[in-house]
């Protein structure tokens, strides 16, 4: 029976377009999404976001008109959940999907939900607005099913070639038996393994934590490279030394930034805050983690005036405009910070060859760096280190950049190499 | 040459007895402690930590007289360094295992730390009062050497039957180039891989991070707890669906006891108070794991009185005692905390089959139990989940002793069966 599902996924970034893409290899698919521009170019088989390189559609067809959704009957909600500038949910594209879907839901219909959401947020908020909507019925109660809902949380991870939504461990739920059971029929499909979770709660909360998880690791690991950096003791060194114990985690210092890491802790702690619990550790990370693109900007000019002295004006090259490596997305980019803080004083250049000068504001064009520059920059600030900053081939075209004395401040910890002409310091 | 090493270990606790009875195999070894009830229990044999059944004494001489250690010439002090009621590192075994050292110390001798310390502490403090009181030099020089000295942070996990000092990686570190040559030689011996640390420094620091991110990471899931708890949403169940993620890190909930966790993050957010940064996420961290006794403790009896009300006082048991599972050693446990907070209010006892009362305050001796209770346990908390507690011989003994409606709050989440006359509910 599930062979006849006609999948429709509104929303197509980085989470809804792999989906659409996948299940359009076994289902009849339409991908929606409200960016007319967005379609266009996945009309062309163009996904600007670099994660599938020259996708094929396969009885996928792409649309920004509601019309063209409503004989769907199995849909996808894949838009993104940000927080607004109080770091609160800003709920606004889940809402506006859950209203489009209520629209033209039928009876015996399935919603999933894939965007990250708080614990209780799909019942609480989606469910209610799809039956609002729709004038029909999601119960646990078999006898009086309307229409069925599952959550299914998202694991992409962007920039990342190795785990894909093929080959990863998805989670699925729904809100009964039944429900749970097509669903997953669904879906294994479309990804090598299923973890079938108890509750769309359970599914809710699971992912919300994964991220927390990752936050307050890096957090701690930020705050280390803030403590040792004050005992200027090298901290690339203890890693390197702590990492040889059987259970220690390995992470890096950074900027965390982009639509997740940075963002899914503030969904959790909400829905603490209202529970009357307001999260100490939780929170201690995110504040930290905010904190780190000043910090860093800090300890990178520190490190100049150990070496350059005599100087005040220093000709700095920000390395990395993305808010991750080996991606081209600059949303929530935190190395913007650290940029507004070196150029109150210094002279700053940006270079980015992944990102494209279009989606930059147009206060920073003047500082794009084509690294023609020849014995110029004092500091080199690796906020997102690519894999093509890591190469031979650019550490040499660097080196010619840089005057004789320098500091290469290597934020993330990625530079193994080390180069005459360079002087890298790890943060 | 180093095969003439005499080897001394001072203190002989979890640290130094595995040591001592490693290096006995290869070296001539005294081990040296201040505790004469612990020397004359390991003339006969007998380790009452039970990390080592039955060791094997060849070449290893017991002593706690001081002039019977200064014929050797390779010293490792493995003395503890707890906190004070301050939390502030109190340092007294170490400076005072330092003065014997120092007063027996001779030329082109070694001296070993293997405690836990900040940042510093050896080179500041240790090798201070070394060169003090021997009137010897250390120094980075190979020319005025006059002894040695060397860091190596011990790795010994209480209870851990896998992870031992002889299949781990051991990191060494030591003051100059010569030292790291022949410490790294003594201890080849005793262990199968080595990690040679760039400074003393660097191992302390390795050392003292490894720790305080167990302490983070057990605080972050212990606050999810609390979250989840008053969201009334099933903890296990969303760990279990967390950790199918691939980079997800499991944890679990539980009590931070002992003498390195919840210890060590101390010694370092001292260090780095002194260097004018008091650490957030560390000290956060700190705070959440130091209030769980009493957290964990209100939960549980929430739970009981969900379960079982119009009874004001419940009958309670606390199963485990110790720090840890499968440890004997209740120094520093924390559920003394939950057990103190419990009977205000309730009729507690308590079972642990692996302590000895003699080493528990007289004041709970009257709550002791043999589990010969009839239909009497409303509650059950369960601590430290040693081995013996997951069998379904115990757990059948518990059912007997349990009333008919019970609740069993299972702290670390380390009970997997189902059992129909036990209400097993998760942290």
């Amino acid at each position: 029976m599930y062979k006849e599902f006609k999948i429709c996924v509104i929303g197509l970034g980085y989470v809804g377009l792999p989906l659409a893409v996948s299940f359009s290899k076994h289902f009849s698919t339409i991908g929606f999404d409200i960016n007319k521009k967005r379609i266009n170019n996945l009309k062309k088989n163009i996904d600007t976001n670099n994660e599938l390189y020259g996708f094929r559609k396969k009885k996928l067809l792409f649309t920004c008109l509601e019309e063209d959704i409503k004989n769907s009957n199995f849909y996808v909600v894949a838009v993104p959940t940000p927080v607004n500038k109080k770091n609160l949910p800003d709920l606004r594209n889940l809402i506006k999907a859950s209203k489009l879907v209520g629209s033209v839901l039928k009876k015996n219909d399935f919603v999933v939900y894939e965007s990250t959401v708080y614990p209780g947020l799909t019942e609480e908020v989606c469910i209610k607005i799809l039956e609002k909507v729709s004038g029909l019925n999601v119960t646990k109660e078999k006898k009086i099913q309307d229409f069925y809902c599952g959550y299914s949380p998202e694991r992409i991870n962007p920039g990342d070639k190795i785990n894909k939504l093929n080959n990863i461990t998805k989670i699925v739920s729904a809100n009964n038996f039944h429900a749970r059971k097509i669903i997953h029929n669904v879906y294994k499909n479309i990804t090598k393994r299923i973890h079938v979770a108890e509750s769309i709660k359970i599914a809710e909360s699971a992912k919300v934590i994964e991220n927390a998880q990752r936050d307050i690791n890096i957090a701690f690991i930020n705050e280390l490279s803030l403590i040792f950096n004050k005992l200027n003791i090298n901290f690339k060194d203890i890693l390197k030394a702590a990492s040889t114990k059987w259970n220690f985690v390995n992470f890096t210092p950074g900027l965390v930034g982009g639509h997740c890491i940075g963002v899914d802790p503030f969904y959790l702690a909400h829905k603490s805050i209202l529970a009357g619990y307001t999260p100490k550790v939780l929170l201690s990370g995110r504040k930290i983690n905010d904190q780190m693109s000043i910090h860093f900007a800090k300890n990178f000019l520190e490190k100049i005036k150990k070496i350059i002295k005599n100087k005040k004006k220093y000709n700095i090259l920000v390395l990395g405009l993305s808010f991750k490596e080996n991606v081209k997305d600059i949303r929530n980019s935190k190395v913007f910070d650290s940029i507004n803080y070196l150029k109150k004083k210094h002279n700053v250049k940006i270079y980015d060859p992944l990102v494209s000068k279009l989606d930059v504001p147009q206060e920073y064009h003047k500082m794009f760096s084509k690294l023609k520059e020849r014995d110029f920059f004092d500091g080199v600030f690796i906020s997102s280190p690519h894999a093509i900053f890591l190469k031979n081939l650019f550490l040499s075209k660097l080196e010619k950049c840089c005057r004789k004395k320098n500091v290469v401040f290597d934020l993330k910890h990625k530079l193994n190499m080390t180069r005459n002409k360079l002087n890298i310091i790890s943060a």
